[in-house]
């Protein structure tokens, strides 16, 4: 099979297709034929794929060979076969493209168990989203608004935050005009931060009393040239990071449980509504019997296999709302 | 009533006995004479108390006129009279003298919430308890001992960790000799914290991926100089700011319930075993049917209140192990 690879020690830059031998699935693993897999800036290329159930290990009965999946993987998905545990997988929503589908995963999965278990969101609270024009944002956008909650979120462009108010975004705000922190206005019960140490300080600030600051990632570095910790214990505050990659199979099979039950149903709804709201429909009563809001994956651009350097170069200028897909 | 009043703006050294109205039970509320309270560093006088419930307000049927309760308070317990929720107040264990219960409520709820909610300390886990000396790690090492923890504790005094061992102490670590962080020599799952600032970098250094770290306090201050949370992101840790006098009546009483429950019989087993641990019972079969740790309040010193000023000196002073306790 091909497969995305480092060619030598260094970045992206080192990135390059060649052949590797076809992994064999193990006890309760199945082979994945990847037909698109979303770009992350983790150092392993592939956490996330879509594609076709192409081979089932012992013991293995949950999908049968065709049948269309998704999922996060540790590694190893920028290629043409992925082995996976079979529990680990999701089934890829009815109708759906492959490169929809695999920009669904680790944004999707990030944002809910960051918003649902590490962050303890609320219907009424207000979540505070940094970034909110990233794959994970945009997902965590959409999350936080069928939960019920205010979403506030951050971008250094903005032009960016516009196209995301449809999705659920209630108060935009542009960093490139100045700190955020004067720019929140209410007491907020959640962020979720992919900024890191520059902007701790300001996280603790807006914080309400017993607020939630869930760490997802360092874009600005880990430093904290001045820290003062005295509103995490005046404000009893909870800090938490959360990874996906370090997680053990175990906690992927977990997680991916909850998923299917809770978050799938909110993309089958976005199909029915065939990208109308409901009052909208004209195509006679609606299946769903009552208002449940609805999530979709939102895509910056998608890259064949081949151009893996243009598709880093993409995320790199940072210009898109959204996941950048690779498909062969 | 007599009560120990701030006579100017100031610290400790403006602290003073004075007559004060005597306060009336309101709806649901107990009127207490109080008996000892328990000396904390907080800014309001009097976080806690043991004494006999003297009237009851309207709908506050809990307790009877003499009923020997202690409890938490937000605030007025260094006095002759104190109105509380008849909730919040906790039975004084059977036979427990005024000052042993008034070295429990702080110290004990303190430390059973640390570990028990926010740090959701397990069997067979380490937990790093501060000041284990103080009235708050006194009681920590005894309840983490009962949850099956391997206990670490830091004091800056070595003679203070020996008499801790028989509490439940396994490895007592003396800062005065370097650095805490490399004298662990496990990895933490837990930490009470109420050193702060200063202890944060090495904090994050020595939890385990997932652990918890617990602030309870800043006793070297909030501020860091250098920090780096990049530990946080990799090792998936939480922390946590938890202080007890912000908390409304609603959490006092829940955590007073849970208490009662869980707690408080641990102070009974400690009570019949007399001072000997059950194999060296000299007066027949054990009343209790299978092992069970006790734990007990650990007194430094007692003071009257009219000697405030001294027991405070006393606590700066910082020499003993356990707690200072005031009484009429």
């Amino acid at each position: 099979m091909r497969a995305i690879v480092y060619t030598g020690s260094g970045g992206a830059e080192v990135l390059a297709l060649a052949e590797r031998p076809d992994p064999v699935p193990g006890p309760g693993q199945i082979r994945v034929r990847v037909r698109a897999a979303g770009l992350n800036r983790a150092d392993i290329p592939g956490m996330e794929y879509a594609g076709e159930v192409d081979a089932t290990g012992p013991g293995a009965s949950r999908w049968r060979t065709g049948d269309r999946v998704m999922g996060l993987a540790g590694g190893g998905a920028q290629a043409e076969l992925l082995v996976v545990h079979q529990d680990t997988a999701l089934p890829v929503p009815v109708g759906m493209s492959w490169t929809d589908a695999a920009a669904i995963p680790e944004a999707f999965l990030t944002a809910w168990d960051a918003l649902t278990f590490r962050g303890r969101l609320q219907r009424g609270e207000a979540v505070l989203i940094h970034a909110v024009a990233s794959g994970v944002g945009t997902a965590a956008v959409q999350l936080a608004r069928t939960m019920g909650a205010t979403v506030l979120g951050t971008s250094r462009t903005a032009a960016k935050l516009d196209p995301l108010r449809a999705l659920g975004l209630d108060v935009g705000i542009d960093t490139s005009k100045g700190s955020f922190a004067e720019q929140v206005a209410v007491p907020v019960h959640v962020i979720l931060d992919v900024l890191g140490g520059p902007a701790f300080q300001d996280n603790l600030a807006v914080l309400a009393p017993r607020g939630r600051l869930v760490m997802l990632g360092f874009l600005q570095g880990p430093a904290v040239p001045q820290a003062n910790l005295g509103m995490i214990l005046r404000k009893r505050l909870e800090i938490v990071g959360s990874v996906m990659r370090p997680r053990t199979d175990e906690e992927r099979v977990e997680l991916a449980a909850g998923f299917r039950e809770q978050v799938l149903p909110l993309f089958e709804t976005e199909r029915r509504k065939d990208g109308r709201t409901e009052s909208e429909g004209t195509d006679g009563p609606s299946v769903v019997p009552s208002f449940r809001p609805s999530v979709r994956p939102v895509l910056h651009a998608v890259f064949p296999f081949s151009d893996i350097a243009a598709a880093h170069a993409a995320m790199e200028r940072n210009e898109g709302v959204g996941k950048i897909v690779l498909t062969w």
